[in-house]
């Protein structure tokens, strides 16, 4: 038999204030008296399925054998989207058929359940009436196939791969601005080299501190993509990256 | 013999990085090792006891019984608001007398001690000082009436009323605004109908799914209160709605 | 034997949204199960050593003994700044060498360990890979000393100290300003008096309550150092003062 799974961990893009989350914790605390609350984040962006889905990509792995994740963004509640339950890699995950749990969907043995919606849930919150009921029954020792029926066409978003030029630079692309203002990119270069960014090449360090104070910056960030970096600066809004800039990896040894 | 609680919820408008939270933790976490802190919010905008208020109504009982609700939003502090400790619907809760703990006060039966206020506290930090050491001897098991002095005339406020109109509408108004920019009314409308806002009138759908993209709709959100809505967008500043914008509900079927 | 240390605290200034803080509550409860986390605060503005060093002092003593006060504001990760584990006053804090952890180096006897770096930690994220297994193996009762070398040196910050003049008044300044905008200096003054500020003299009273409306005045606050508020207002956006602003305590009686 499996551990009892006890950690439950939220992310959401409801804020804190409106009470929302609250709610949902009030929830879980009464259906899994037992269970430890882990919060991730309540402020995703509003309805930004894609930063949820990279930042569940950061964490999900990180946690002990049997924790839940509930990852509730969720711009399609009270449509045809499915609620979803996922068994992945020793973990489980609840959130809506969007794309925002694929990180778990490419693991070799996986488990998805369309999850039954009450009749009596508010249309409008299933992070309160399905996401958190369903992740206190999982805690509670239910069998995943009891909370639904099994699925098998989740929607799988995936980060944009870079294309390889026959010049053999690498054409890549920010995805993700982080708090510091470091753009985070689809490119892998072990080692140093340099890439070309608005015009200009810019080298690749080890870490922020081998950067002159401003200079423009790449380096392996804490997930193993390069980055942009200024140091002591912030390089999306100095270099004006959002999502979907273009990145080159010109030379990499 | 009741329960011994063990759950502590904290909700306050000090954000947490000047670290006014941390000392409360701390405090909470000496004196009740044993009790489970819940991050309700930290983000209450400063002084807003409404939305304080609102929030404490769509959560307190969520919770187990016997859990125990800081709520410190308190522009009164040090001046002669008593601090209150409340038990009401097998709940407790503690904070200032300026109707932040009104959802508490409406139920059948309801105890209400003033609390005592150590020579000692700060008069500019109750929370740490008088509010969060009254928790604690809650969660030891300590009796209302040994923290204080039973109370009769605590401050209610309630949500303002919708008033039914000689043709059969009702007009009601904005109480909150969400992070999602939905506008929640007083008003309650089951099934369908319209609204009337700005002068314009509006369906009731079901929910968000049924709007067409960018429409201006109504709908029951999660609380059983009608709110306004743009499909993937913001109504509140859309339609430029504050708390207490008025919306009429004309039809409803 | 000393208690086996379980609370572990976490002030960043990563914010929530990247999902750093949530890979590093992944690391620590997978390495320190039985670990009960704190989240201080991960709202320090982007690497501001000061504002944590502030919050560090307001609430490091305030916990349990032997709880664990994960501190990341790292502006120089990866360079030669040591990573450290201190032993101070029945606590544990690990956090870089820049003075952030100053508070609790002041005290009799302090252990201060440079913690080994992993070969394998990234350069740009000791939170995940080095602060936070230390702190998961002193919740698992390691002795400091296993965790790296003693060190004798490390980087103590100071608050600036407020200065006499030869008429009796103290010339301080603005070393903080809260969320209310109030603007905490470095002054001390037991009882009543009055402050000079902008030009204008300014009363001292007891509580945010013993002024009028929009008044500016000066009180003790509840770390005990004077501080500048206005009256359901906010002082610092009403007086424009920063960090650094000059406040000279008149009389003080």
């Amino acid at each position: 038999m499996a551990n009892v799974p006890s950690i439950i961990t939220l992310l959401t893009d409801f804020g804190t204030a409106d009470g929302y989350v609250a709610e949902m914790k009030g929830v879980l605390l009464t259906l899994a008296p037992q269970a430890t609350l882990v919060d991730i984040t309540h402020d995703i962006p509003a309805q930004d399925v894609e930063a949820a889905r990279l930042a569940v990509a950061r964490y999900w792995r990180r946690f002990p054998e049997s924790t839940i994740h509930i990852v509730v963004v969720d711009p399609g509640v009270g449509s045809a989207r499915a609620p979803l339950a996922i068994a992945s890699g020793g973990q489980f995950l609840v959130g809506p058929d969007n794309g925002v749990l694929s990180p778990a969907l490419f693991a070799p043995d996986v488990s998805v359940v369309a999850l039954d919606v009450p009749a009596t849930a508010s249309p409008t919150f299933h992070g309160r009436d399905v996401f958190a009921p369903a992740a206190a029954r999982i805690a509670n020792g239910s069998d995943l196939m009891a909370l639904g029926t099994l699925t098998g066409a989740p929607l799988r978003r995936r980060t944009p791969e870079a294309v390889r030029n026959v010049d053999g630079s690498v054409a890549g692309q920010v995805i993700t601005i982080d708090r510091f203002g470091n753009a985070v990119t689809n490119l892998v270069a072990r080692g140093g080299g340099s890439v070309l960014l608005r015009g200009v090449e810019r080298r690749i360090v080890r870490t922020y501190a081998d950067a002159a104070d401003g200079e423009v910056v790449a380096l392996t960030g804490s997930s193993g993509l390069l980055e942009v970096a200024v140091r002591n600066g912030n390089a999306a809004s100095t270099l004006q990256l959002v999502r979907g800039s273009e990145v080159v990896l010109l030379r990499h040894r």
